[in-house]
């Protein structure tokens, strides 16, 4: 498959005369693609059942005939000014309580039955209007679920919602209350028209029932989602996609993801390594106009599972943004890097954002890839350079890395729920674990936790699974590779209670977590021969091999068989030391990676990328910063 | 007296076919106490006025028959979810004017009349059947008041009884006017109705409403907790006692206190440091695993004030707590000091709280004496071990100390309201006083400031009080004991106002304070000879002896006879040499005890105790990390 | 003119038997001036209707008798009580949607037009009575405008007058839409009555939206201020006056002071240290006793500007206050520092606040020039030193200072509203350039933007201009003076769009920023010969006299002409050799000042002040801490 560029474009910001000048630059580019529509809709729908399809007709033939393909955005998360006063409690509720207003965007609660019927009504009728329009290659529904902090809602929508959705997954409140443990400092209720949402309590609510509405919410954006998937998919043969973010992880992407063809992500590595990354400060300085060397990688892996092999870059910074705590220009080259790292992971198309800055709104300080005086911005020179290696080279063949890493975004639930210790996070442990992956030089596949088949992998790394289900449980411990366990995992059974016999009981690991505690950051429990543990440490009972220990003889990682079970959160020298121990166990070969050189393997090249300022040597020859390398096998 | 130890317990957490085993266990372990039903309200009447005793009654037989004496709560602290449906209006009300709702516990407003009295008619109903039952030894009211920042709430019960109090207080509101100066800024009043809470005003509100509406709240858990006495007491011939907490000061203890017969506390030395002992991270990260080494022996004796001598520790941390910012395990030995520790100071008993940790709920990773798999944890046979120790030995033997600390509750809501610098706290200035005289071995009974009889003390320290009672005044003028005042002592009258003459306008005391001023943190005044004067400093005017002057020559502390004045406060090096010339003035033996040994002293013996993770030597040979000793005199 | 002293009094606080010896001490002090009444509302008229103007009559009386001249407050900083039950809905609504109570001062909502009626009627009454009062010399109207952040209120009444303001500005909704971009995620209005106040949105609003609703929240400050003005000026040949605050921008000081005849404004040289300006902490601690060195003179410079030559500092610090995080008393000396410091930079009248320190409300701790009772405190043999010098020296001549500093309001709106890097505020990067004169010795002229002639300024800066009136633009590109503008100049239009062509697209200017980025405090980028660029770069297209550029030869500061643009905030050594190169340019003579030594020219004089504790050399010679040298010239 050719790889391919884009862009994304509102044709509603500009007038119709520049359009057709426009489009000719973009394909003049090298780019394929150009992504409409999204934000759209007091265009679309100026008063309440007001269609205006013209511009947008005119604006596909103008594309179209310029050679480009279009994604089609519905335009539902920025709902007019009318909608809210069609339904006025449609507004998203903070935790605070207060309702939040129309001025911005994603102004609506999941929840709300009204607002995701006129979701459903706009997307049908674009379908019915576009779903067999020649230019329409692929749909985006909505728009970055989840950005802003936009998941969870605390609204009498939400209220109402929750408590038929627990009604349907308990039964009766009295199954709730012996799941819940609301014995508990009196906690029962006697109908479930007395539960509430879990804000606003003296004290930390029951981690059960936060759980719970942590899933209910999670629920509410595949519903919503699948929504608007069932006007679209009867009419219309184009792949439908979802743009989704960087490290939000409020609710299951994987379950969106398996109601869509196409898995996208909008990549912003300047804006993320300030605003998410959770780095030091000294790494946010070495990496402030580059991005972080893993963090995007991570995402690909991650969206390649999500999108269950198909997935895009919808979004890519092609210079400063606007929104993060500061916003440095990109370093010469890292436009190009990163969509080539796109590629190498996968991606079936890499769209820059925006196409022209926009000089009004909230984004008039995000570069696109022309300035807001149609003069082309430094971006574009590089996405020209890349569109340009495309046609040149042979395109990127994936394949199956040796390594997987299950992500699951309910134990980043659970972990946000009953994290023991600050700013605890299983995102965190598991990007640590990442991290460490591919300091060694080691490509990875992300794998959801629905997964049962592990054929293929040496090593299946399973960190933090703090509920495990059963069938998993029984994959990985009856899988050839490799398993690393822990910490946390199984210590919670799916109600969110301690489960007896005492964790991880897992079939073939001959013992017990007997005892865990959370450390100061500035207590670490050191390693006998070097690293330690930090944040999390486990109490071992039981007999096994010892892989590390403690200086003073615990053990942290232990081994039976091919089941690994690490009680703790190991830092970056430890966890190097586990790769190197797992390298050995496994067979695999491993490097040592200098900070900011990253490798990353196909079925037959190996992509090097140079995150740094520095030139840096690699296995086939220098390479100099924001640099590139493809090496034939 | 024999000291005895106990555990708090959840028979309706459990299955009723476990509770004869975890009696015998108990029992087995040398635990005497077993606190119960504290939590229990929904089982008790799972709705309105359908009360199920069976399960108490059957809870009590089965320990009872262990030989386990019980001490039974009442449940107010958890009311269940009917009770906020028959009293909408209970919740409390946060600063923010957000109510608090129903899913943890402590959800109820202390103003609110109709809550309070069915807290009554709990506590009357348990009383009238369990008054008399045999093995019913102590009763505990309700839980952890003002824990979670629950005493001061702003609700409409608040603001309507506020008001009443005040009409009560003043009678007339031009009486009120004046006396808060109501004048300043317009503030006047023409009826008590017009008074508000001092709450989301544009900035700070006058001191003198501030300080009576924290006389206020204090008031009502008074009277919160007097409504439960008067319905037990003439019920039961069991002694009564809450179970206060550390650090909690929003309530005057000692008015509560006088209604009962016994203080408990609840003692969680891990958790405080890292939550709310306020000291630097370099000592948090040494005492991280046993806690800070002067903060649970300030409380030991402080209740032993508020219990007049009858006091315990109720809840006793045995393991890893769930609630603070991290949660480490104890070093080994930590469980046996605490114990010995609280004994020492006179605790007629020392109970671990709990007994299984509890698998569901918000305290699932709070440590018990069990693990939830019911096999012992580590904190069990450190208290078995205790028991055995209390058996071999002679008792303790509490003895009136040489030196006495003023703590008044009052002060440190004046001081809150008024800090004049941030994070200065009265709190903070007492506890500062209480280390340096245990750094220098000395052994401290707090007083209340209703003491008027000093006898038998060579010292009293009365730091900070910004109000002064004329009576206590006079008592501490006439004592034989060297007195230290200041700073900011008789700097308010009554009303929260500035008194004129200037204070300290003590009968004696030759000097006024001038001016006063708070220091940065980076600029302590040095003091002529060594260490400084931090954070708050007063220029004095007048003639005395000057026994700590600054390096520029001015006045810091001031002695006429036997009263001492300290204007500013001093850091450790200051407060230890302030110790040393009142140790020469009073002829009192001290000690420069290393930091984490400390000393206490009883009638026949001295204890000592290593707080830290090395061997110290003490002057009855070495103490390994945790030890205690036991040294007769 | 003989500059003169004055105090602040509350005849209302204290017996009427002290008034006249405090008036016969005030006027033995050498003051001439005493300010009355301005939070005595509740006093005036205790309810409704009833007016009491005896006291107020017979202070009058009383002070003026001992040949003091009075500036009366009208008191509607402080409405009482009473206004609140008849208008409910006057209080100010902060940004979290929560109405301010009733309880310290300014609880009212600038757009309330029945409490706007209410103040204009007691300011209509107040001058009725004293218009023409021979003791009154001048008017205060209300007291320090938008202090305690209450020039922004999210009420309904301002709601409603913003919709009106809209209206009025836009004359139709399309307008608005289209000057506010508002196609950009659909935010398109309907109607004016669609759109909301710019708070609680879910992520941030238009930068369109806020800075309109920034302009008429400054517009309903001018316009509350206006109403009592129109009733005092019919009835009054007395001045009439404001007394403003020290960095608070949130309204057009400019514009309300065209209304009035005087500026005045409350200096506190030590509580701004430690609360507003902002410096380092180590900066804070060297001049902890002394204040900023520069602050109190920029704002003498702004509020020379704002009063059109004719200003006051109507509240001078005059020992420790009660408000700021840390309250340390002033180093000897900085009482009558500051007092001269004004005269220097051309006060009328500098009076102390406030006479006798109060025994009660919320400014106990605020110093006076008496203590609380009624003793001499430090500051008034200070205040009197002055009062002598004054008599005995020539009086004070201002002149035009040689270079000038525009202060636009408007811009700091638009920093604050779109700031593009954490923290970076249009104060700050003026401040930091005033700084950069004052530490060459350059004396300065503060101007509005409205300024259309630089006759007689050898340098004009203007730095941070956002939206640059044409008007301005044009009078600067043909002014004989250098001029120099950057970064951020001109950079968006009106309605806070970015112009095309892009900035600065100023006459004579021949490049253009092509991208801008904020930077990292730690990634500043170095200048070629020292210095840096920090915070804020803007890399610039175009051809032109490059003055300083960055270790990689990029263009920062350029110059065509006698017109230089600077493309980035300079860090102190860069506006040092900024400020070297204009000196060259202009044949300005500067110096090169040490920490803490400030030099201020007037037509006859230099005056040298030394704000630190040590003495320094001056070329006149020794001066010693806390000194005032005055230099005939």
């Amino acid at each position: 498959m050719k790889r391919t560029l884009g862009t994304c474009y509102y044709p509603e910001h500009w007038p119709a005369e520049m359009w057709e000048d426009d489009a000719r630059r973009m394909a003049g580019a090298g780019l394929t693609w150009v992504r409409i529509g999204e934000f759209s809709w007091s265009r679309l729908e100026p008063t309440p059942g007001d269609l205006h399809w013209d511009w947008l007709d005119r604006a596909l033939d103008v594309l179209g005939a310029a050679g480009l393909r279009i994604v089609l955005g519905t335009p539902t998360a920025t709902p007019p000014r009318w909608m809210v006063d069609r339904h006025p409690d449609m507004l998203a509720v903070d935790a605070d309580g207060r309702p939040r207003r129309f001025g911005s965007r994603r102004h609506y609660c999941f929840s709300h039955l009204g607002y995701r019927d006129e979701s459903r009504r706009i997307a049908r009728l674009m379908a019915d209007r576009y779903g067999r329009n020649p230019h329409v290659a692929a749909w985006q529904i909505d728009n970055e679920y989840g950005c802003h902090d936009t998941t969870i809602s605390y609204s009498d929508a939400a209220r109402a919602g929750f408590r038929d959705w627990l009604a349907q997954r308990y039964q009766s409140v009295d199954a709730l209350n012996r799941a819940w443990g609301n014995v508990f400092w009196s906690m029962e209720y006697a109908s479930f028209d007395q539960i509430d949402l879990p804000n606003l309590t003296v004290t930390e609510p029951n981690p059960a029932h936060v759980m719970d509405f942590r899933r209910y919410s999670s629920d509410m954006v595949v519903a919503f989602n699948r929504a608007q998937v069932d006007e679209i998919r009867p009419r219309s043969d184009a792949p439908i996609s979802h743009n989704y973010m960087g490290r939000i992880t409020d609710f299951d992407h994987f379950v969106v993801g398996a109601d869509l063809e196409i898995a996208t992500w909008d990549s912003y590595p300047l804006g993320f390594l300030e605003d998410r990354v959770g780095a030091s400060a000294t790494h946010q300085r070495a990496f402030a106009r580059q991005g972080d060397p893993d963090f995007q990688a991570f995402h690909h892996d991650l969206y390649r599972a999500v999108g269950r092999g198909r997935w895009w870059v919808m979004e890519q910074q092609p210079g400063p943004v606007n929104w993060a705590p500061y916003n440095p220009a990109p370093l010469p080259g890292m436009v190009r890097l990163w969509t080539w790292e796109a590629f190498a992971h996968g991606a079936e198309a890499v769209c820059y954002f925006r196409w022209r800055q926009a000089p009004f709104g909230q984004e008039q300080l995000h570069a696109g890839l022309l300035r807001p005086d149609s003069q082309e911005a430094p971006g574009l020179a590089e996405a020209r350079q890349v569109a340009e290696e495309l046609d040149d080279a042979s395109t990127v063949q994936p394949s199956q890395a040796p390594v997987a890493l299950i992500f699951d975004y309910q134990a980043d639930w659970a972990w946000a729920t009953q994290p023991h210790g600050v700013g605890l996070s299983y995102f965190g442990l598991v990007f640590d674990h990442y991290r460490a992956l591919r300091r060694a030089g080691l490509s990875v596949d992300i794998l959801s936790p629905d997964t049962r088949n592990f054929d293929g992998y040496a090593l299946v790394l399973a960190p933090g699974l703090i509920h495990l289900d059963p069938d998993l449980a029984s994959a990985l411990s009856t899988t050839d590779a490799q398993v690393v366990y822990g910490p946390r995992t199984a210590a919670r059974d799916q109600f969110f209670n301690i489960p007896t016999p005492l964790p991880p009981a897992i079939s073939g690991l001959s013992f017990t977590v007997s005892r865990i505690e959370s450390l100061r950051p500035d207590m670490p429990i050191g390693l006998s021969g070097g690293g330690s543990v930090q944040h999390y440490f486990e109490e071992i009972e039981g007999d096994a091999e010892r892989l590390l220990i403690t200086d003073t003889g615990g053990a942290v990682v232990l081994a039976r068989g091919r089941q690994i079970y690490c009680g703790g959160w190991l830092d970056d020298t430890g966890l190097d030391r586990l790769t190197a121990l797992l390298a050995d166990r496994t067979g695999l070969d491993i490097l040592s990676l200098p900070e900011g050189l990253r490798c990353r393997k196909t079925a037959t090249e190996e992509f090097w990328f140079n995150h740094t300022t520095k030139t840096i040597n690699t296995p086939h020859g220098p390479l100099g910063p924001a640099g590139v390398l493809r090496h034939a096998l």
